[in-house]
């Protein structure tokens, strides 16, 4: 696998990326290799400073940053030599093959890497509208929300889609036998819900070998009743941030909470604690893969610790070795070919 | 104050509705007074059961029941004697003053609620859509939340009543001198968003008085950094129920973990966690007011307990006491003579 690296995304790079990524290499095959995608004096002083030679490391010279802030789709236009351009670059076929990448990996301006994914990598086959699936770790099992942002008004076919390729996705990359597909809704009642989520559903339930059982609500997301949610990207990206949020308030109100009771009921409670958090803890579970572009591309969080960027670099690699994205392409041909349609007659973008 | 309270309506009703409406009795005034709305012989065979003499107390016969699943509007019209609809007629101005109710409350189908006041108590003057405020309990202070579900697909000039009264409930009946309003957003730039936000924003921004701070993401809901949450029905929903279930969740996994390693613990940690429990458990919080009808009108929790249904009463009482819809009927007026507009020119629905 080859896997390019965005140096100077995300909110504490370049460190935690190049830290991160050097914890990587124990990783990876004597075949792979990373191309690390930024200004190329702060790449290699950082690898001449440890002393690292890895035939398997090269450096893809970017001077700019696209910043947290910048409007996205302008940032992509004006910045050609932004990390995130030439790193989506790389993995696009206007690289000839013998340098680009399989797979590339970013924890920048996710609207940014969106926008570079369908201008240099392009979308699939078929696919609409690529989205963002995160693995939620719940204790009853990792559950796939499918879109985490990038889409935040989506039409029925772009939803429907989502359910076809997080299905595969699940089961490709999570092993998932035969994934329960539901979409999130105020109400599990088939009466329920807009009308972006009845005709979502009806185009979800006709799709042959897709296990669609209904809507779910926000409470049942933890609950182990469904392994995949599809939702538009603005309740997607809103549910997770808070999801996020409440998580760390609840632990540490109650670590306050005991700290000021019983200090030492805090001590022992501790490694509980941390235990149970590493099981539900986003950072263990690296990032969310771009689902519909050509090429794997991960999106890691923008506040990633060096841990978080190994698990997203984990993550590239069994993405890449998944064939998820040829499965993807098979399917929705399958479901053309069984519906006699997959998408609207839309214009690309 | 007289208030009406449907006895049918509830997961648990109507035991736990007659049970927390006694428990309340204790929180009433010698002149306030409670309408039992449901089967008299149900609600006679209780009070009398129990020896209960309270000259507060009387009896609305109603036979009929609106479920959960019904849809609401529907069911609103066929079920002329539903505890729902009876109930809110008792609240509108169609029963003369003597008998009329200054608030009501139900923990039923909250659709039908809805609808049932609007047809039966009416919406005050010049407010288009009335919104479900939710009190959410943060361990920074109290949120409010609107809309929590009955108006999924708002226009923007929805979403700036809704910021206004809001605001309006917030000082009467919470006591905040100068309510921080936000919007729920996907980020929060200027520039991020939907249109239907972005035309809001303008909207709320430009009112005279409201301290519109701009958009919260999901993450920020428990920091602290906002009184009020503007956001559509939908988002709305559906973070309430996923932060019931995930609060539940991380607790009960918390004490899941502590059991299996050191059952000692668990003991010692058992008072410290209902302690934190009791101050953001929804159940200690009673039910959520429904803002912009001509009347008090109060929606509990469809799972409600004894003690959720006590709490829901005494928060009608301080709803009524606050005379915070006189307060919004007048803010609204105020709002159109310096703006020259508070609502679109539309049909009455």
């Amino acid at each position: 696998m080859r896997l390019a690296i965005d140096v100077l995304g995300g909110d504490h790079a370049p460190d935690v990326v190049l830290n991160g990524g050097l914890d990587a290499m124990d990783l990876l095959d004597p075949s792979d290799e990373i191309v690390w995608v930024g200004p190329q004096e702060v790449i290699r002083d950082f690898l001449d400073e440890r002393g690292v030679r890895d035939a398997r490391i090269s450096i893809e010279h970017a001077t700019q940053n696209i910043e947290m802030h910048e409007q996205p789709a302008k940032a992509v236009r004006q910045k050609a030599d932004s990390t995130i351009v030439r790193m989506a670059r790389l993995g696009s076929t206007k690289t000839p093959p013998e340098r680009r990448a399989d797979a590339v990996m970013s924890a920048g301006n996710t609207g940014a890497c969106v926008s570079a994914a369908i201008m240099q990598m392009k979308r699939l086959p078929r696919v609409q509208r690529p989205g963002i699936a995160v693995t939620i770790p719940t204790f009853n099992g990792p559950v796939v929300l499918i879109d985490a942002g990038s889409n935040p008004e989506p039409r029925p076919t772009h939803l429907w889609q989502y359910g076809i390729m997080a299905d595969t996705y699940a089961r490709h990359v999570l092993g998932l036998r035969n994934p329960r597909i539901a979409q999130m809704n105020i109400g599990t009642e088939e009466e329920k819900g807009t009308d972006l989520i009845k005709q979502a559903r009806d185009l979800l339930k006709a799709t042959p070998g897709l296990n669609y059982i209904g809507y779910v609500e926000g409470r049942d997301v933890a609950d182990g009743v469904t392994d995949v949610i599809v939702t538009d990207g603005f309740v997607g990206n809103t549910l997770l941030k808070m999801a996020e949020g409440l998580v760390k308030t609840v632990v540490s109100a109650i670590a306050h909470e005991i700290l000021n009771h019983d200090p030492e009921l805090a001590l022992r409670l501790e490694p509980v604690v941390k235990r149970l958090y590493s099981k539900i803890d986003y950072h263990e579970h690296g990032g969310a893969p771009l689902l519909g572009v050509n090429g794997g591309f991960i999106i890691a969080h923008g506040s990633s610790n060096r841990r978080s960027i190994k698990s997203a670099i984990r993550m590239s690699r069994e993405f890449v070795r998944s064939g998820v994205n040829a499965a993807i392409v098979e399917r929705l041909e399958q479901v053309e070919r069984e519906m006699g349609v997959v998408a609207d007659a839309e214009e690309c973008e």
